[in-house]
C-alpha cells in the first residue's frame, strides 16, 4: 500500500464527463489499496475566461485580487471531483491551498511555496478519506492572502505535498504518454522514454519539451520526489523523472542502455524550440565591459536571454558583433531598451531575426563521452543545415538553425543518435496544458 | 462621516458592465465620506451554472462539496468588483466569509450565523480601504469547512456585518425601488413606503412580499439594525425599515400619517401570494387529539404549514373538515405522508387545491384600530370575491380565495384602506435575485 499523490490538468476536468473519467480513474487506485492525494487545476478555459472578465472590468487587475479571482477556478474543479468520486460510494474531501497548508510567500501571481503543513490532508488519510487538493494556489501567513503560483503551478503544487507527505510517487498527468525522445509531431519516429533523469528533464524542459513545467521537475529533484508523467487517456506506465540516488521502480522497464546497443545511452532525447528569437549587435566596441553594459541593459528589460555568442573581432575596425537568443515575446522589450542606450553603449545597429529554431541534445552520458558533439555537426551538415549559434551545458548541446529547417534537422539527429523507434509514435492534439 | 454597509444581488452585478455600474455607486458612496462595506452576491445565474454542473457529475451532492463549490460564485463577484474599484483609483479589498469572520455552524446549505469576527474589516476600514465580502457564505470552526447560509443569505450576510459593525444602515439593493403598498405587478397604484417597520415588514415579506428576505429582516429587527432598502437602477431614497425605537433618520420624508387622511396609519400594505396550495382532510373523527395527530404527520413530511381551518363539526355525522395551507412545493409530500397514515388518523379522503391565492393586509396600527377586518370583508363581498380561508394576526388579517380572483381583490381592498396613489407605480422585470 503506497501514497500516490495524482495531478490532474484543466484539460483533463475540461467538463462533466471528463471529471467522472478523471473520478474513476483515483477511484481505482484507492481500490488497489494506496491512499491518494490529487492536485487539481482549473476547467477547461476557466482561467482565462476569470482573466477575460478581469481585463473587461479593470484594464489592470489589483494583484490581490487578482489571485482571489484566479483561485476560484480550482475550488470549483475540485469541489466537481469530490463530489463525482462521492457518488462512486468513495469518501472524498476537498481542500483549498490555504486548508491544505501551502504556505507561500505573498509575491501574487507567482508566489513561491515557503513551507508545506498538510495537518488536514493527513487528518483526512487517516480516516480513509480521498484527499482533492486546489492545484495553483497558497496561502501566505503575513498577509493571511490567497496567493496564486504563477505558470506550471498545478504541477507544483502536486510535487510539494508529495514531498511533505512523503508520497511514493508524484503521477502527473496530462494527454500525452510521457516523455519522448522527441516531440512526435516533429520526429515521428520519436520513442516514448520509461525512465529520465531529472537533470535531463530539466535540460529538456528548458530547451522545449512542454510535458513537464521545469519549476515543479526542479522542486522534485530538490526535494527527492519521483515524478510519474502519464496520459490520462491511457492506461500507458508513462515516464518516470527520476532524483538523483532514485532506483528504477520495480516492474517498470529498465532504462534505455538495455533497449540501445550502447553501453550506456548517451542521449536521452532530441529537444526543439521554436518560441525563441535573435537579436545581433552590430559593431560594438572590442573593449572590456561592453558585453556587460549591453546585457546589463537587457536585464533591467526584464527579457530574459538564453544563447549569447561573440564573434571574434575584426582587429581592422576594433569592432565586434555580438549575437543572443530571447523569448520571442521579450525581443521588442529588449530592442527597444538597446536602442534607448545606443549612443552611450557606442554599438553601430541591431539585427532582429526571429525565423530561427533550436535543437538540443540533451544526456547524463556525454559527460563521460567524446564525440558527441561530433556526431551532432555531422549529421546536420550531410542533411545540409547551416548552424547558426552553438552553446552547451554539461549534459547538453544547443544550436540554432534556420526555422524552417528545425524539424529536418532533428529527424537526422535522432537518427544520428540511434533514438529512432521501430513504430511511429501516436500523436496527440495538445500537451494537456 | 457613516458607517454604511451595502448588499447588490446577483442582478446588480451579473456581467462587466453592471459590476462597473455598481462600483462607482460605491465609489460615490465613498466620496461622500463615508467608510462603505460591500455584501455581494454571486453573478447573475452563476449559482445556478454551478448547481447544473455538480448534478452532471453526481446525482446527490456532497454537502460540504457543494458549499465549496456554491462557494466559488461570490469570490468570483467580490473580486471583480474590488477590481474595479481599484479601477476608479480607491482602495479595494474583498474578503471571503471566513476571511470576514462570519462564523457559522456546521450546517451546510442552510448555516445560522453564530458569531460574526470582522477584525480584518475593521483593520482594512481603519487603513481607508472600502470592503467587499462574499455574501452567502460563512465558516465552521469545529469542521474549519466552508458553509453557506442558504436562500436569501446575501441578505443575512449584509445585515449581520451592520450589526457586528454597528453600521448606521444597512442598504439592500434590488431592481425595485423599495417596499410598496402591494405589488406594483398587480396593483398598479401601489406606492412606495418611504418607511415601515420592521414587524410589517416580516408580515408582508412572510405573505408575499419578495423584496426583503424574512430571515434578514428578523435578523435586523434582533440586532437593531436600519434596511434601507433601494434600487440598484435609480437614485431614488427607498424604503427604511425600523426596528423598534429607531426614529425616522433626518431628511427622510415621514411616514404615512402624513400623507394619510388618518390619524395614525392602520393598514401599511396589501401582500398577494399565489405560491400556496390548500389541502382539506374530510371526515376527521371529532374527537380530542385528532388535529395533533394530523399536524404532527405533516410535520415529520416536513412541509410547512400557513393557514388552518377547523369547520365546526356536523352534530350528525360527529366528523369534521380540516383545512391548511401549504407551499405547492410542499404539497405533494404532504398528502403522501398523510395518505399512508389515513387508516391510522381515521379520517375519509384528501382533497387537493392548487388554485388559490392568499391576500393579506398589513399594518401595525390594527392593534389599535376596530374594524379594519369589516373593511376587508365588505371591499371583498362588495367585489364578488368569495372567501375560503380566514387567518389572523396581532397586525395581519390573511384571507384565501380563488387565484384567479387574487388580483381583482388586492385592487379593491388596496383602495379601500386609502393606499392608491395618484400616479401608477413603474414596474420592474423581477425582483432583484
Amino acid at each position: 500500500m503506497a501514497l500516490i499523490v495524482q495531478k490532474y490538468g484543466g484539460s483533463s476536468v475540461a467538463d462533466a464527463e471528463s471529471i467522472k473519467r478523471v473520478a474513476k480513474r483515483i477511484v481505482d487506485t484507492r481500490r488497489a489499496g494506496h491512499d491518494v492525494v490529487v492536485a487539481v487545476s482549473a476547467m477547461g478555459d476557466t482561467t482565462d475566461e476569470l482573466l477575460d472578465l478581469a481585463h473587461q472590468v479593470a484594464p489592470i487587475s489589483a494583484p490581490r485580487e487578482l489571485d482571489m479571482l484566479l483561485s476560484s477556478g480550482e475550488r470549483i474543479s475540485m469541489a466537481l471531483l469530490a463530489m463525482a468520486i462521492h457518488s462512486m460510494g468513495f469518501e472524498a474531501r476537498s481542500f483549498t491551498g490555504s486548508q491544505a497548508g501551502m504556505i507561500t510567500d505573498a509575491t501574487h501571481g507567482a508566489a513561491r511555496i515557503v513551507d508545506v503543513t498538510p495537518v488536514r490532508l493527513r487528518e483526512a488519510l487517516d480516516e480513509g478519506a480521498i484527499v482533492i487538493v486546489a492545484g495553483f494556489q497558497g496561502f501566505n501567513r503575513d498577509t493571511r492572502d490567497i496567493t496564486t503560483l504563477g505558470r506550471g503551478g498545478s504541477d507544483t503544487t502536486a510535487v510539494a505535498l508529495a514531498a511533505a507527505l512523503d508520497a511514493d510517487v508524484c503521477e502527473i498527468y496530462s494527454d500525452v504518454d510521457g516523455i519522448f525522445t522527441a516531440d512526435p509531431r516533429v520526429v515521428p519516429k520519436a520513442r516514448k522514454l520509461d525512465v529520465v533523469s531529472a537533470e535531463e528533464m530539466l535540460e529538456l524542459a528548458a530547451n522545449g519539451a512542454k510535458v513537464l513545467y521545469i519549476r515543479a521537475v526542479e522542486y522534485a529533484r530538490r526535494h527527492g520526489v519521483m515524478i510519474n508523467a502519464r496520459s490520462t487517456f491511457s492506461s500507458g506506465q508513462g515516464t518516470f523523472v527520476l532524483a538523483p540516488g532514485m532506483s528504477v521502480p520495480a516492474g517498470i522497464a529498465q532504462p534505455r542502455s538495455e533497449e540501445s546497443p550502447m553501453e550506456e545511452p548517451i542521449v536521452a532525447g532530441v529537444a526543439t524550440d521554436l518560441s525563441q528569437a535573435k537579436i545581433t549587435v552590430i559593431g560594438v566596441p572590442d573593449v572590456p565591459g561592453k558585453a556587460a553594459e549591453i546585457f546589463t541593459v537587457i536585464a533591467k528589460s526584464g527579457a530574459n536571454v538564453d544563447m549569447i555568442v561573440q564573434n571574434v573581432s575584426a582587429a581592422a575596425t576594433g569592432r565586434t558583433d555580438i549575437s543572443f537568443t530571447l523569448p520571442k515575446s521579450d525581443a521588442a522589450t529588449a530592442l527597444r531598451a538597446l536602442a534607448g542606450e545606443q549612443t552611450r553603449v557606442g554599438f553601430e545597429s541591431l539585427v532582429h531575426d526571429d525565423q530561427i529554431g533550436k535543437l538540443s541534445v540533451v544526456g547524463a552520458g556525454m559527460r563521460t563521452h567524446s564525440g558527441v558533439s561530433a556526431t551532432l555537426f555531422e549529421a546536420l551538415s550531410t542533411a545540409g543545415v547551416n548552424i547558426e549559434m552553438i552553446s552547451t551545458s554539461e549534459i547538453r548541446i544547443s544550436v540554432v538553425v534556420r526555422g524552417d529547417e528545425l524539424a529536418e534537422a532533428a529527424r537526422v539527429v535522432h537518427t544520428a543518435y540511434g533514438l529512432d523507434g521501430d513504430t511511429e509514435a501516436v500523436v496527440y492534439a495538445g500537451t494537456g496544458r
